[in-house]
């Protein structure tokens, strides 16, 4: 399996085009970021860096997608040629999985020849795109939640592949299991499962279903007390299971009060360590309303998956700086009165108070020793990017399962380090201002 | 690759519980449907079908499989042993791929043991959840297109394979084509593509850049014009290209009346049949407020992939029939309050009047021979769901590009069916009722 078909068509002929007029080896410098964060969002969190370094690894052209490329028309002969050989040589630095961000943060810096940035556009933003609005919106569901523990449970509400990419990112910013197998297999995630209606209604009634769950897993498994009457549930589990029941779940209805009914039902009927586990719809808000609720643990789906009304984040990938035809490198950027764009790399920093909050991003443009020199002077700032792939070889401790880990305390971390307000849940602006200092 | 583990833990734990009390054998039914339509939307276009029976195809657990099943302590050894054997030997009818609905239409019906229809609930509800989502969008921004043809680039602001997915979607429901090259490559879609800013940036002039499209692409090309002022770039496109240069793009600014202005100076320059193709955050409202305005082509990204405002279709899986412990099929259903469902099997159809437009969808339950009897009575009734697979037979004239091809048609036609509010934007009701007949 290649990834080097995930692409849109133009980057290809873009380097058809470049290739031909002689501009394809020009050095260049591509930025990630996004104009802004979405609307009242007060912070971003960075995730999917793990999947596209694994992605990254598997971006090479075989003779099946040169095939279908070359009968397809999409390139010429040369260009065939080119693909034929074509490994990623160049250098990606960006910020740790798991970090967050704020608008205009440099998230990712791509640098090579032109032909070699170009063609990672599609598949470095579909990634970061994807798994980082999921883990904006699981960071405020387990911010949310504070110290209770949030289940991903929303394959069933996307693609069945962003499902697992979903469940990755949902743990990165701070989910404790995933229900999808496949995430658990491929990042080792805990997985965890309860019950559904359709196995109640399988059997001839409520109490035959809790017997066979109870006989078969054991009286530390969650039943599902929601198919006919919660109360009539509730009675009949811990009939069937006795008061070492690990968990009920309720589906349905309005989990505040019904979670107070259960809970006062469970502990009347001596089962004082079942826990309560709740799912329908949550979200931050309800999740947040939930605090003062007997709950014990939040299943997420639908909202978590979707990143809770922003299902993307607007990142972007921009040539930011290139060699010119008399070899010297410089900035590049949009005039266009819209979209303008900011040339130059810029170097990201994270300043810290004496609290040791963070105050501000602050973006650095100019000579790298001025740069430098800004840096060695400025004792509370945090160099945010890190080496992802040095000339090609990809650093292998950010994917996997050790790259989550390290992603998931990365954000825990960097969380922590924002201004109080960061877990505000209302509409607000982004929690640190954007600096943007050009040193000449 | 096997699509096995794209699903819940607890469909594997319920499975492990059913087959130690002996249920998972029981003949079941379950149905696919939305209990509503997302808020304001008229209808519903089902889609994903093709690639749910490939996934069907793919649906086995191979060694690897089961050996992290085990060590991970998912299901016991009687479980494994089942599953080391299992293919669905069910059979699968559905409304086919590109057919429009409505709320509780029921778009899948699955039957089988519970067994085995009880481990493709995930699968089933990813895939059409998804796609469905995305046509549904879609297909709204083709009816407000009306007959300029909309070109799908979504692939950057979506997981790299539901990018995939979008593509299918959209073309399904009336897109003309997608800059996603994989999706072109899968389905033998039309693959387009225009050109990025960063092609111009790259040069040292955007009259280089230009040059060197034309040069290796041919006047056929789009070239982007608002990199820098776009008067200045239409005029040196067609200086560059001359008046036979195939279209220029405009991806920022207020693209009503750019699009008036640019058509007027390259008419003035020409270039009478150089088009027009617009981009930029377009959505089915942007595309109604073009319409006055000369462009001839829209380009549709984020808005698209992320189902214009409703990225899932809340589609759920549901049992609603199976065979009691004395041998007989009984209906079931929740009956909690909040999600109740009814029980069985819903047989249904699309009630037409004398004009030729869709006037309800009728869900018949009862007995059979009951529900011959309506429909051969009711001569304006069109059934609505189609044999995909036959006790574990696929058919695979659903699949692949045929299976594509056949679901725009199809939905093409069910869609020019409607009654005409169908086509209506605003927020409003379904557009046609479903109404429920138990025929007992």
């Amino acid at each position: 399996m290649t990834t080097s078909l995930l692409t849109d068509r133009y980057e290809l002929t873009m380097l058809r085009a470049a290739l031909a007029d002689g501009t394809a080896y020009r050095h260049s410098t591509f930025e990630v970021f996004t104009r802004n964060l979405p609307p009242g969002r007060r912070y971003g969190v960075v995730a999917g860096t793990g999947r596209l370094l694994e992605a990254l690894a598997d971006f090479r052209f075989d003779d099946d997608d040169l095939a279908w490329l070359s009968q397809a028309g999409v390139v010429d002969r040369t260009t065939l040629d080119f693909l034929a050989k074509f490994r990623f040589r160049g250098t990606i630095h960006g910020y740790p999985e798991g970090e967050t961000y704020v608008a205009a943060s440099p998230v990712l810096t791509v640098t090579g020849t032109f032909a070699e940035c170009v063609l990672l556009e599609t598949l470095v933003l579909s990634i970061l795109n994807h798994d980082s609005a999921v883990a904006a919106a699981a960071s405020r569901m387990t911010s949310a939640a504070v110290d209770r523990p949030c289940i991903e449970m929303g394959s069933r509400r996307t693609h069945e592949e962003a499902a697992v990419a979903a469940a990755r990112a949902a743990v990165i910013a701070g989910f404790g299991s995933t229900s999808n197998l496949e995430a658990g297999r491929r990042y080792d995630l805990e997985t965890t499962g309860t019950s559904a209606h359709a196995f109640t209604l399988l059997h001839d009634d409520e109490q035959a279903a809790f017997a066979g769950q109870i006989a078969a897993l054991g009286p530390q498994t969650t039943l599902l007390v929601d198919t006919y009457d919660v109360a009539a549930g509730v009675r009949r589990a811990i009939d069937v299971a006795g008061t070492s029941l690990g968990a009920v779940r309720i589906d349905s209805g309005d989990l505040g009060s019904l979670a107070v009914e259960v809970r006062r039902q469970l502990d009347s009927l001596g089962a004082r360590d079942t826990k309560i586990v709740v799912t329908s719809d949550l979200d931050e808000h309800a999740i947040a309303a939930l605090a003062v609720a007997p709950v014990d643990a939040y299943g997420v789906g639908t909202r978590l998956v979707t990143g809770s009304g922003h299902p993307t984040c607007g990142m972007v990938y921009k040539l930011v700086a290139r060699e010119a035809s008399n070899g010297m490198i410089e900035p590049v950027e949009k005039t266009s009165p819209s979209k303008a764009s900011r040339g130059g790399r810029k170097t990201a920093n994270r300043v810290t108070g004496i609290d040791g909050r963070s105050q501000s991003e602050v973006l650095l443009t100019g000579h790298e020793d001025a740069v430098a020199a800004w840096r060695s002077e400025s004792g509370q700032a945090r160099a945010l990017q890190v080496p992802l792939v040095l000339d090609g070889a990809i650093d292998s401790r950010w994917t996997g399962p050790y790259g989550v880990r390290t992603a998931a305390s990365r954000h825990e971390r960097s969380r922590a380090e924002l201004p109080r307000g960061a877990r505000r849940l209302s509409d607000g602006d982004p929690v640190i201002p954007t600096v943007n200092i050009d040193l000449g």
